[in-house]
């Protein structure tokens, strides 16, 4: 049995990664941790009957442990400080935030507009995406775990990428998000009754953070807008994609054809899209690919995910799989 | 044309109000007060097109206005000052708090542990509950709005006592309401992520608040269950009653004919319940008789209302009716 | 006091409409038919307290009747008979289908792949967007009340294209409509449990029937993605376009000044977005303005209306309003 | 490897069972009925990956089989003779529907206003409450599997009339179901828009069905109101007991303490109630002890469960664990 701590157990990610490593049958639960809720146990925090202990940061005790998932806020400066701590004991880590998915320094600048806060860190992550990088991940001592919207974005695209089948480098990406996105700290735009019975844009056009990842791992330039939707989990995005004169319905299959091994991906068959039960509460990956106007080159691209497993705490612990030398679907199914 | 005002205005009883107010063709807005917000429009807080200015408490000028409307938070230090001076200015007040709701100085003390801040007024308000006390509220300086989960129990409940047809004092009250009860303030357990799609009982046995208002207007012993439900708007309780030996069901039907002339109150047909769309959105108010073993005096009874239009912001624009000489329902249809 | 009839009452655009019309000040209703509820009353239908009679359609007497709604289900044969019936009666109607909307022939046969059932009424009927047909729709016998997606779709767009600032004559719209588009038939697709909790696309790409409407309006080419949302009211359309090079945001808002009159129509402030809760129930159109790349002349417009309030319902009362010559916004507020 | 068939696969229990199944470690499965669907796949009639091909019931081959369940509607006619051919071919059955949990003749007849239509196979059956009848289910030919609301109401009521607690042998329990309960047949009361943003009671006082079961199993009188609730998953039932005069707290815990080794069932600590949360998606059963006026011996319990786990497919997989010789919680963790 492996050991692994968790930092940040009370968010939604935490205590999602929680509810899949303790039924894994691979690893034990070494420590979780948490700030204004260390001393009581996950039971009094969520409605859960698992009842681990939260301790605080300070309290935690690296020797025997082998790997640490960081599933702490955006721009934690503990981030950095807890990450070499466990590099140099020699445990492995996968982080949950975005501060180690960019790999570029220059793309880096550009999307957060400052330099990197730790270079070298950066330049050793591996990005977390296990259908492109398992062999890197394999061998990695930091995984950056990859963000939700983008597998919705660059699972469905790369393959048409890959084969050349792009008319156009920019593509739209209209993207659809459950609330749990959002996370569980108190806001206003989380608050029931300003997200029930309701829907709405935002941060539409080239503000996202996530662009940047989508950029780096299909090379193409996105118009995106991502919707907040009345529903816990899930993300859908609906991809508007023009192909190359010439291109056949056949070509556009054949291409997914990279994906006839992966555990977790699903091409819809002819003719039917996916939705979002196709995928929550689990690691599916679900790609609908339909013609809109086949002779302009006009088709539309509709992938899912459940952006609390797949798209972060089940991503996360499929990359642990790798890292540890575990079968890769191991407590995941 | 009167002219009122609004303290609160960036709550959900406050916005309400002022959607009310805008439609309602004997009155026009004097000010409406926020605090963080002031210097805002009402349209830069809510998703609304009313472009009502908010200006702090300080900046209010009463000089020309009828009457107020206080929608502050409970407990609000301010409460008390702003009442007196508007008094001694000749202002109205229909105030939305559950601070002059109890009369008597006893039950107060038993249920808020504390003595009443301000003996006076306490002894002068009037409960606002139009389809009892009309006359007392049409000459009152300051009417206490009532609660919203009383309305579902009181209203259903009276017409037996008056009738002197129940056979037991203490009576079960189970009551479900929407979230929008619980205010705009954040709160974890109005985070949509802690409230869609579950459901959960709260301060059950002989513990809210509102439990002094029912007893005080019904006479009866309440054991009352509130449920916190995943809609927006509405509450609806469940009432489990016993009847004195010998009475008929004619008899119940009768005691309801105290209602036949209220605008807003509708009793079910013969074997029918209501549910919350019957009053979601309007003044109404439904109320169900089913008999369960009419042999042994077991009957349920269903009530519903909007929380937040009879349930208090519909409610406070009545008894603004009354108190000016308007129509009772003008604007409220 | 005019007279009016509904013909199909039972559906959710009927009931909504009853629910403008029984409160219209202005009109009074003579009749309202359903199909198997005939004989009973609308409060047997639906959770309301309008006791409205419901008479089959071979009851209907049109003597003394100034106006009818058809709210029948698409494709009824019924409809044209009732239709010409009115019309030779003098009454004049307001239809809800889809029949008449497509006043070109051509553009009809490729869309509906048939001919016209009624090619003299297909030429007659006035298309029902007041904002753009105000005066034929004062003077005409027959109305074919708009669909509830092109109205986010026409609504945006036009003025752009008016102005002649679209570089692109083909437009992306993805659209997202709750539940009560799809009517109150059952159907596995509107059943509680196929649709809470999820998100899906469906009719996609250059399938569903409004878009005949959309490019009639407006001139252009639409790829159209249609989604359903699990809330009960409202359409939301994210729109991607291209404009001219050259054309500034200056123009861009310029172009909207045509709806400047319009009470119901709503253009956001620079740097806001519209959101379903700001038109759910109400007439208004909301209309958001979003540069993505100027300089690429990336622009998206996002829109939103309630599809049984001005998508549909309160639509056909503001034609009627036009036809009788009341205020256009009467029973409208 | 255990074989079993399920027939009624396209309704929401067939549906779980199949997706409990799937990851049995014990078992594999044999063949799946569907009765429009035959000659489909699962994956063509739900949004789900799992390829299990749907068979008519007249293509069934119950050779090498080991058990049934059988997921038909209530009141088929096909029951009892599929039954009845399954047990004389040596196959053991798990039935779903409440043909055969009431033992007594009279109570059946009492409640079903019939004679049992099979009264050899009601003497035989073994009512599939694992927790009280583990011995006797691991040896029956016939498990009746237990209805949903009735877990809710035994589990919290059992111990203290076991312990010989309650004063009174009349209870109310007021219980609150989701949506999934009324199963996947089309009707106008889960079609969304007659579900979703409201809250109803029904079959309020001695008509629902399930109250046979409560009364068989604890002996009391019950007066029942079940509520529909907008979620999909989950019911929570609120009820109000009195105990005898002198009872103490401590013996209300003690009486709960025979659940200690049960691996489902959880007594909440001190002062905390259970949600739907707790339990959605799990077998968990969960109890809280609330008391309300100790000195009169006032107390309310609150109970919930996932009507589709432990409620229904769960608990069929739970009783084949016994009845098979596996562990009993196999493929439920």
């Amino acid at each position: 049995m492996a050991r692994v701590g968790i930092y940040g157990a009370t968010g939604y990610t935490g205590f999602e990664l929680i509810k899949l490593l303790v039924r894994h049958p691979d690893v034990e639960i070494a420590f979780a941790t948490a700030r204004s809720a260390a001393g009581q146990r996950l039971c009094d925090i969520f409605p859960t009957f698992i009842d681990q202990p939260l301790v605080s940061g300070d309290q935690v005790d690296l020797s025997g442990v082998d790997l640490i998932f960081t599933c702490l806020p955006h721009n934690t400066p503990d981030l950095i400080p807890i990450v070499r701590s466990a590099l140099d004991a020699g445990v492995r880590v996968v982080d949950f935030s975005d501060t180690f998915r960019i790999s570029d320094p220059a793309r880096y600048a550009y999307w957060r507009k400052k330099e990197h806060p730790a270079p070298d860190l950066q330049l050793e992550a591996v990005y977390g995406l296990p259908e492109r990088y398992r062999e890197q991940i394999r061998n990695a001592r930091l995984v950056a775990n990859t963000g939700c919207y983008p597998l919705t974005v660059i699972f469905p695209l790369y393959p048409l990428v890959q084969a050349g089948l792009l008319a156009d480098a920019t593509v739209i990406a209209d993207s659809k998000s459950g609330v749990s996105g959002a996370g569980r700290s108190l806001a206003l735009k989380t608050h029931f009754g300003e997200t029930h019975e309701t829907f709405s844009a935002y941060n539409v056009g080239r503000t996202h953070r996530h662009i940047a990842e989508m950029e780096q791992e299909t090379g193409l330039h996105l118009i995106f807008a991502p919707h907040l939707l009345p529903v816990y989990r899930g993300i859908l995005s609906t991809i508007y994609v023009t192909l190359k004169p010439g291109v056949s319905h056949a070509d556009v299959r054949a291409a997914y054809a990279i994906y006839a091994n992966e555990p977790f991906i699903h091409l819809m068959p002819e003719g039917r899209l996916p939705e979002l039960r196709h995928v929550a509460g689990t690691m599916d990956v679900a790609i609908g690919v339909q013609p809109v106007e086949p002779e302009r080159g006009s088709y539309i691209l509709v992938a899912c995910v459940d952006n609390l497993v797949k798209g972060a705490s089940g991503q996360a612990v499929q990359n642990m799989n790798l890292m540890l030398g575990f079968e890769e679907t191991s407590g995941l199914r």
